[in-house]
């Protein structure tokens, strides 16, 4: 079969870590260009991703928002919470491919940066060979933390770990203890286990909690000060400390 | 004594790694914007991060260029290294002073995030509370390394470690044992001992070779066929292989 048209790129595009001036100058003008976007969003909100476009899209645009499926009462280790999310991914990625095919490009809004413990990887996979994709890398929440810390993350040959605190505990602690700087993301309810195990290592001292980075409400904490729960876009880490002249 | 002038503000711009619509676009701005830029270079080059900058600058903009003294010739863990090299980042600085003091912004140029392995941090550290500074965040070459390959690097509640190549090989092979995602910076002299690492990790046949991430060279090589040398931008990695629906 002889294909009469050129089909449209799917552009996973990092928008960094939810502050417009910090997207790339190739993602704003993709966005801004952009007549087709696409972005994940809990039911019954507008998503974190689409606002921190506002006011950069043009007028007409086309937004497919993608609803994540409410999973709160599966748990996460369920094979259905997994069939679920596989279901969902693959629907958004017919209808991008539906999309593309009718020639117009997709901008696939991705907060942070696509390639980095990002839900755009989970499209990806299922696009690849299938319609053209292009990736767009982005600053990452991580670099927003450290910098608004005011301190360098890592010096000389200092080792740098990212733990997501979903891990058990016992592996929490175990990279911990081994590594120079840390960031650890996902903490969430997760935080009481994170901090046993920053406890244990005997790190909790030298940990900082940054809540929003880069975001207005930004909010650099000790560790040690912070409370019983913690935002969503929250991010703790012990700088390097290593060679330096 | 009674200041009675404001001090210009000296920025650590973060420049991403090396293609120019990969700068943030506040990166972008004051890069247009500035009338005084000062960046690292070796003696007798023209420098890469000035070069990333090329056609962007302002006509009349006064340049700075900070040539690295030359140490080829002392052994990096010598005292006298780390000397000299204090000595040269405190003659920048005293200029940096200056200039902020006759009322001017200075942009320094730095390649990558400033704040994750960066020259600017030098300054930096001897910059604060005397003059204001500002750092803004990059993206990092590691993220245009692992955008490069085509393939995200981490999933789930995968760890990533990142390594630079100048640890000894024993500590370079426990921390790639441990890890789930693998970079490697700073690889040079180094990729021989790398090399013996990572085979003795067995993990030599998932790692990859970018060189040139971003840039026009750019250039993805699976690590087993990397011949003797390798440029200055190259990065090595592994991809984490977690979870995913």
């Amino acid at each position: 079969m002889t294909q009469d048209f050129t089909p449209g790129t799917v552009y996973g595009v990092g928008l960094g870590p939810g502050c417009q001036d910090l997207m790339s100058v190739r993602a704003d003008r993709l966005i801004r260009g952009a007549t087709h976007i696409a972005y994940f969003r809990k039911k019954g909100r507008k998503g974190h991703a689409r606002s921190i476009v506002e006011g950069l899209l043009a007028p007409g645009v086309v937004e497919m928002p993608m609803e994540y499926p409410v999973t709160t009462e599966i748990p996460f280790d369920d094979p259905r919470y997994n069939a679920l999310l596989s279901t969902f991914y693959s629907r958004c990625v017919a209808q991008l491919i539906e999309m593309s095919e009718a020639g117009g490009d997709v901008v696939v809004l991705c907060e942070g940066d696509p390639f980095f413990y990002g839900s755009f990887m989970h499209l990806y996979t299922r696009l690849l060979n299938r319609v053209p994709v292009s990736v767009v890398p982005g600053i990452t929440g991580m670099s927003a933390a450290w910098t608004a810390t005011g301190q360098p993350i890592t010096w000389g040959d200092d080792v740098l770990t990212v733990l997501m605190a979903t891990l058990p505990e016992a592996q929490l602690a175990e990279h911990i203890a081994q590594t120079d700087a840390l960031v650890v993301m996902k903490i969430g309810r997760n935080l009481d286990k994170l901090r046993r195990a920053l406890v244990h290592t005997e790190r909790e001292a030298d940990a900082w909690l940054i809540e929003y980075a880069a975001m207005t409400n930004q909010r650099v904490i000790p560790f040690s000060e912070v409370e019983e729960s913690v935002p969503y876009f929250s991010i703790v880490l012990i700088h390097g400390n290593g060679r330096r002249p």
